[in-house]
């Protein structure tokens, strides 16, 4: 191969390669040449382009969720780098490998009146699982195995327990272009034996506990589907011995449990103590929930284990062990055990839950047009199979209200819930999918990221369902805001628009829907197989939408 | 005044007043609510809102730049606030006053599972003047007192000495949304003494040296005008006593002497010991040629003195003492010196740059359709007395190559010198601004930064000329990725788009030229006085705009 003449970069590339990196997006820049030429002359990578890097770290994350491997994103110095800051902030608290190299001005010339610098080693501090920067311009032997060292530590990072961005800071010197043929191979070290076994639970106390405690709840949060802990948390409801809680996000389809949360919590607020557990076990990463959350923190388990590879979370300020194991290895030690059936407990939150699935379905069939009318269409038109991605931040809650429905896969940016990138990780996650996708945004979320459609990487198959309640409705919702006078203009961001010459400058196919009966003629060929990117842009009445809301919750609680 | 009823936070406000603060920009939220009630509700202050948290703080820099006062940020928590990164960089390094509010969760629900927080606490480290965080909840008097010093401290770092943007991280519990009668008035100490008289200068060595050294130059960076500055060089220049060189950014018109740098250095370079300084002098902050970098790095002065508030900066290696003080300040000690007057060193350097100045001439009035013929029309056409943005990275360094306007106002991001603002500060510094502005910009920067017209706030006069050349044209000029297989993709970008639809969606005004006959039909048209936003897309040729440039180079150059 002929690589870069700069060889702590060429063997970068041989580790990247070794190490199963299969995928890099760059952003246009000169300082990172070394890196462009040998990653795309390497022939050993997909090597995509992307100019805006706050979008192209948002893609490549969603990409990384796809693929389950490390993806590299890399940029030239200065400025572009803090453009990737917030999809770092969302992949490290999400768990998503992403490996950041930055090219670098040489250390000497940092803070000296040279343009395009600024202090690029460990700027993301914050929110980057390890950080690291090379030895500049290596050449003696022992500084290109310490720069080796870094390069397999980074990807080693990204990839094991949980996951997360890494950020390699590479300073380089002019001249950039330089080439050379690489005939050399890195000798990987035996990979370092991250085995749970090393993990000392005093798992006699925790199996005592589980046998003694009769009321046993399980709150799942967001994952990526799991065969086998579906298979067993089906098990545990069929034998009644433990109340699963999941959301759309856990992607874990257990028929005939509690699969929504946020429409059932309200009702047991009143009567809190007989829905309390003894033992909580929280397993998946962020839980939209918040009521939820309130509710825990209220009426708190006796006990309650967090089972997590990333670390202790005390949401509910009753967390009595952490268990840092992936969860399936640690359940299924517990589901040895024989356990108390108090088959009370489960039906009494089986059924009420029920009763609120009745009450759900009557709401549905009269309600007025919409966001809530809307989404009770759309979650029955997506096409079987599909990916759906759910912006936030009001999309995200309105979908947890709706049973979800088992060929679906959910996905939203839960890690942080920022708005900045929900277009962009579903642009890069369905441009490694086979299966069709579709994004479901608000108005702020969607121009807010335009940019996710600025560059030539085309998914397969995206439709873009937007709604536009003409500003962020997430304000109406929540309590506070509507009721003070700065509503329309520093909370909600109230516009009057639509995305008709935004999808013409991007080239997306364009539809619209002013009201139901609009929306009921276009969306079966709106969800067509024609390939490529497609929005459907429904408008739903802003003054109408947080009444309708607030109508739903009165009506399914009511006694 | 009805403010929020958190204490700490009604205080800022006051404090934000009687410290000159007038001017703020909202991203909406709801974290960030007790500090959007109290802003707005006291009716102090402009308040804006703008959605895009990038293009917030851009904004919200140039507005600084144009008034010359610490304009405060707001934005919610979570990655809201990194989405400020890349304007704070460029803030830092430019010295702009920006004072940066970012809500927070509160201190005890970090990394503990819940939704939209990360760790704010000091994020921005390596890119801001200073960062603090607010005692939460604070009501004992003590904790009062101390985020009160807080709010002053922040403020007094943004506007002392070298100014720059300055961090306040917020944590807040709920409710968010009470308010209160405000009754109360921070008194604020007396101000601090920040005397330059205070700075211990060997001035007695160093009046000596300036009275030995017969070989002296000025090197002025990037500055706003300063009309006793310009008075001085004036008359060191008509003296014969210095020579002086400015770039179109110092914005410091002195006739007769050196105001294009980059068209001059490539001569020098033959001959360069008797272009050689004894005595260099740097002032100003960045420089944007490069080539005058690499001629006095070869080619070092005896001794260089960098005069600054910012810091010592040994740009040439050859930094022999740093002055810490505003350049009139110290320039104005020197004035009256009696200083040698070695004519002949001044007439070298003023006589090779007339020289050029006709062979610039002559190749101008020949050249062929280009970006080069592009910007010598436009730098004429540019209506009189205006602000004129030179979009990073081939604007700025084109518009070096012709004789500045003394009627214009030359501004540039030149801080980090990112393509990630250029839109969005020219956007912030026009809406303040009474004159016209115009911004001059390549089509990567623009599409990067197009969320810079998402929002409501409207300038009074403001022209945007696209510089349609189908890519990242800086890295045809270069040297190095010409070269390359991979310049097309990965570093020119090479895209082929036009601006109308989105000027359609952002409802500026659209214009277009393809070729120089309709430039010339429309120019004059599109630079009337009708108020708002215009756009006049200009097409260059892409594959011929680098070689006109080299033969530019080799024209003006040649024996």
């Amino acid at each position: 191969m002929i690589l870069s003449d700069k060889r702590s970069i060429a063997r970068l590339v041989d580790i990247c390669h070794q190490m199963g990196v299969k995928e890099l997006v760059f952003s246009p820049g000169s300082r990172n040449a070394p890196l462009v030429i040998s990653f795309v002359e390497s022939g050993l990578f997909e090597c995509l382009c992307i100019p805006d890097e706050r979008t192209a770290a948002f893609f490549a994350m969603g990409m990384a969720i796809q693929s389950d491997r490390t993806v590299a994103i890399c940029c030239t110095s200065g400025s572009a780098a803090l453009n990737y800051a917030p999809a770092l902030s969302e992949a490290y608290y999400q768990g998503v490998p992403l490996l950041v190299l930055t090219a670098d001005r040489p250390v000497e010339w940092i803070d000296q009146g040279v343009g395009q610098s600024i202090r690029q080693n460990n700027v993301y501090a914050n929110y980057i699982k390890k950080s690291f920067e090379f030895i500049q311009e290596a050449s003696k032997e022992e500084d290109i195995a310490a720069n080796d060292e870094i390069s397999i530590q980074a990807l080693q990072a990204c990839q094991s327990g949980f996951k997360g961005p890494v950020h390699i800071n590479i300073p380089l010197k002019e001249p950039l272009y330089g080439t050379t043929l690489y005939k050399e191979t890195v000798e990987l070290p035996l990979a370092t034996n991250h085995n749970a076994d090393v993990i000392k639970l005093d798992f006699d106390r925790l199996g005592g506990l589980w046998q003694k405690c009769s009321r046993k709840i399980i709150l799942f949060g967001m994952s990526k589907p799991d065969v086998e802990l579906q298979k067993l948390f089906q098990y545990w409801h069929g034998s009644g011995q433990v109340v699963i809680l999941t959301e759309t996000s856990s992607n874990c389809y257990v028929d005939g449990t509690i699969q929504t949360i946020d429409r059932l919590i309200t009702g047991i607020e009143n009567d809190a103590e007989s829905y309390r557990a003894d033992l909580l076990i929280s397993i998946g990463s962020a839980v939209v929930s918040k009521k939820i959350k309130a509710l825990f923190l209220r009426n708190k388990p006796s006990y309650h284990w967090h089972v997590s590879e990333d670390t202790a979370k005390d949401t509910f300020r009753a967390l009595t062990d952490y268990i840092p194991m992936d969860a399936l290895s640690f359940l299924d030690k517990l589901s040895n055990l024989v356990s108390p059936n108090e088959k009370l407990f489960q039906d009494k939150w089986l059924g009420y839950n029920n009763q609120l699935k009745l009450k759900h379905n009557e709401f549905v069939e009269s309600c007025a047009w919409s966001d809530f009318r809307l989404f009770s269409h759309l979650l029955n038109a997506i096409p079987k199979d599909a990916v759906l991605h759910m912006g936030n931040s009001t999309v995200v809650r309105y979908i947890q209200l709706f049973d979800p429905r088992e060929d679906l896969q959910y996905y939203g940016n839960r890690g942080v819930s920022g708005i900045d990138g929900c277009s962009s990780t579903a642009m890069g996650l369905s441009y490694l999918s086979e299966k069709k996708n579709v994004l479901i945004t608000g108005d702020i979320a969607f121009y807010y990221d335009s940019n996710a459609f600025w560059h030539k990487h085309r998914p397969p198959y995206l439709r873009i369902i937007l709604v536009n309640n003409e500003g962020g409705s997430i304000f109406r919702i929540i309590p506070g805001p509507s009721s003070t006078d700065q509503l329309d203009t520093y909370f909600e961001a109230h516009q009057k628009m639509n995305a008709r010459h935004l999808c013409a400058h991007h080239r997306i196919k364009y539809m619209s829907a002013a009201d139901e009966s609009e929306y009921q003629e276009c969306i079966s060929a709106f969800f067509d197989d024609e390939a490529g990117i497609k929005l459907l842009e429904v408008k739903t009445p802003r003054q109408l939408n947080d009444r309708i809301l607030a109508d739903y919750f009165e009506y399914i609680h009511k006694e």
